[in-house]
């Protein structure tokens, strides 16, 4: 396939679980679902397949085989020997690393590299920056606070990422609001909250900030939109409802990254298609669809300029999702671009730029090329 | 095909038209349009197709006939020998039919198991049984008085249904109203209304009942969900309006199957993947979609695990929807995963757990085997 | 393939520019988006790679050739020739023309059909002819004016256009507000609007006048919904929005078209199914979408009756989007009925009478044979 031997930069992703993981626990990372029900097995999905029918091989088992078998020879080799197998296979040079919380431990950005091979650079997550800053900030202070943060630790990052879709929503405010309402919502906030910032004043000046600043020091701002665990309400994450923020921050320099996006995918490639700074993934889709990755990426692309997607695994804990992500994509995206050169529809060398742009040119451009002076990270 | 054989268990179907049928009757039973319309037959469509297609041989007619030759043959041989031919073609053992109101005359489950084959469970509409109940109850007795006729009831039945997607749409409040809450509404409803129950604040109370009682009696809540007779309105019928919901209510025993889902499937397999009580159909859907069932049942399939996709027809007056549902999911079904297995993305094994369970296994565990002394109806 | 040869009738395009363009004017009428964005070509995307493909051997040069190439002989052939050929070759026989207004200069109807041969009929902008009797009438005598202007242009027309998706979205009331309602906002609005029409009384008011005016001239309303360019919010565009306006005039002998529709296509095609004057086209969605032309028509046919569907361009500006999208309309529909025949799922005569419809039929018994004594214009 075209895609077969093209180096990815995997725009999103994050570190794998640093310890051997039982069943439970590898279950656990194999769905977006929040606990465990009886008589579900996150083996039982078309993800679930994947992981048997493409990492088994990379453990030196059949194709196919048992979950039983997986785990077992999981644990024999143990976590480190497994994910440098699995992160090696997914043939990313560069890797985005989102480094928010986590309610288990995961490897580093360095870590992840060394054990993947190439390079990682940060990601770094405005509301983690926000809510650190307020505890020991008061609301007068507290805008000018998060923003030096944003700009010193920024420095070391190569991109900015909001889940505001898990807290009040995608319909973020076509202007900021006003210091005096920052201020109010803010003293409120610091007084009656319990830390956790879902304040739609406070997350709608933040993702302004983050236009702003990113543009400035050459920072895409990446936003969950779509599909992820039930702490969202999947219908306040369709990302339709930037179109006022998009709108309205569409002059300047900044650059948004939807990520994942599934099934709002049409959508997002609608906005990429009229909006020049957007760009668009279907990152945590691809691995979870499985045989279905080439059908998602086709319907992105009925609308998405080629030179607004970019590839991303999105994944997490495991170190099967980065593999698969890449492996799904390769394949998904294989298939299609081969049935448009076999239908004639595209020349080589048009599907060639789509692919290698998909793969990493898109992403390198505004996330590499475009800091000052490269990350520093 | 991998799915032509397989025993289906149909958990969501109506009874059949108990009498003969001339060309309006019949056309007006092939689409969920409420009026005829000059110009329109229910024919041109593909579902319209299918009809010809795959029962006109049934009624030993050449594949393709005319609507005319098809209804005359329809005519002459008396609608209990179609019924009785059509649903045994659909190879379903168990049907689970739904005895909400009707405004034509159907079959009992009895008499729709004595022409099918296999056997017959009742649904019990709970809507219907509110608004039965109503008539003779006063407002501080109506929740009593309908609860225990749900209990009584749902004695028989081995499930519960809710179509408030037709009265209030799916926005469901994810806590039941308090009793004073109930009471004013009830209070205000009973003088007040016509007979038909579309208060929101009762339909909230009585969804939240179904799950409570259903956890309780192993009896799993249907909910109406996507297309339908434009009764409703297509956008309160998206399932994703149900997370408050069906987050609240994800600790309990209670099962909530989604049915039809169309156009919103994609999000129902999303609801599917995060809920491990929820169950996901498309119904309806397969039948009127034809030749485009395997693309439906592919996208459900992206996100829900294969262990909570169920095969139901909601066929309605016509034998032909009962046996094209069976016969359109077999072949689309069957299509999408011989070319996984020719694809080798899953092996024969996993295949058939996946369609023996979509066929009944699913639907089995959750209707019949959860039952605490099986279905007595 | 079947539509190889298909004569087409064109139910809704626009004039192509009457000037030869340089890049940037080219490329500015390749894409939805509202302004030119540094490192975005509107060759790069399947609607460019489609000019590449289909346009450039019109014009005597290789398939996919560079865009400098093609635009080089755009110009050496000069405008009048590139149009001439590119619209002959879309083998329309009938051209609906929108009037509304442009930014460019644009040919007239009765230039395109002399470009592109065949005949050339208007399509009236009601917003456009609101906007215009406005500015000399008060605010007592509006609607009578409106009314009488729409009646003597409707003469000479086709069909009705609203653009409402642009102004205020979809979401029509059921009634037509009261005259004290209408003269109310007329008021306020000639008082203090700047002369666009965007004030949901008058609009609401302007989409009933359509209906009823249009079911007593036989013009059918067109609808804008769905995709279009960002002076809309997609999600307002849903055609679901409709759906009280939609029932609300069903029983009237209006007919009611929804044009583009995409990403809501299936929502549109429920709409089909389910109100009897409503007819639907992926216009639009059919150029840009390029090779995924037969999906998206698939995905409309799952529940639109084939006597719903219409076939347009909605080209714009460049003959290329008219030739497109007849050429992928021929390419994708022709590709969906051709599996269709090969898998038995319907046979020759209703395949035909199927494209025949969509290709003109549908449109013709609507636009032509409806009207009283033909059209005039």
């Amino acid at each position: 396939m075209i895609t077969d031997e093209v180096p990815l930069l995997d725009h999103h992703c994050h570190g794998v679980v640093d310890a051997d993981l039982d069943r439970p626990a590898f279950e656990a990372l194999l769905t977006e679902a929040p606990t465990a029900h009886p008589g579900r097995s996150g083996f039982d999905s078309l993800l679930g397949a994947a992981v048997l029918r493409w990492c088994a091989p990379l453990l030196d088992l059949e194709p196919h085989c048992d979950p039983e078998r997986y785990l077992a020879r999981r644990w024999e080799l143990g976590w480190s020997e497994v994910s440098s197998r699995l992160l090696r296979a997914a043939g990313v040079d560069t890797w985005l690393v989102d480094t928010g919380y986590s309610s288990v431990s995961l490897t580093t950005p360095a870590e992840l590299a060394g054990l993947g091979g190439g390079v990682a650079h940060e990601i770094l997550r405005l509301e983690q920056v926000f809510e650190e800053v307020s505890r020991t900030a008061d609301a007068a202070g507290l805008a000018a606070a998060v923003e030096a943060a944003v700009r010193t630790r920024g420095a070391h990052a190569v991109g900015l990422k909001s889940i505001v879709a898990y807290r009040t929503g995608l319909e973020l405010p076509a202007q900021p609001p006003t210091a005096a309402e920052f201020t109010r919502a803010a003293d409120t906030w610091l007084r009656e909250g319990d830390g956790r910032l879902a304040n739609p004043v406070l997350l709608g000046w933040l993702a302004h900030l983050g236009v702003r600043v990113g543009a400035e020091l050459g920072l895409p701002l990446q936003l969950h939109t779509g599909f992820g665990d039930p702490d969202l309400r999947l219908q306040r994450a369709d990302p339709l409802l930037l179109s006022d923020f998009l709108s309205a921050t569409r002059h300047g320099s900044a650059t948004v990254m939807l990520l994942h996006c599934w099934p709002f995918h049409r959508n997002a490639g609608y906005l990429a298609h009229v909006y020049g700074q957007v760009r668009v993934d279907v990152g945590l889709a691809v691995p979870y669809v499985g045989e279905r990755a080439h059908e998602v990426l086709a319907e992105l692309l009925e609308l998405a300029p080629f030179s607004s997607v970019c590839y991303s695994s999105d994944g997490y804990g495991l170190p099967e999702l980065l593999f698969l992500g890449a492996k799904l994509w390769r394949r998904g995206l294989g298939r299609l671009v081969d049935t448009w050169l076999a239908d004639d529809a595209l020349p080589l060398r048009t599907a060639e730029r789509l692919v290698h742009g998909i793969a990493a040119g898109n992403a390198a451009k505004v996330y590499i090329h475009a800091r000052p002076n490269g990350p520093t990270g």
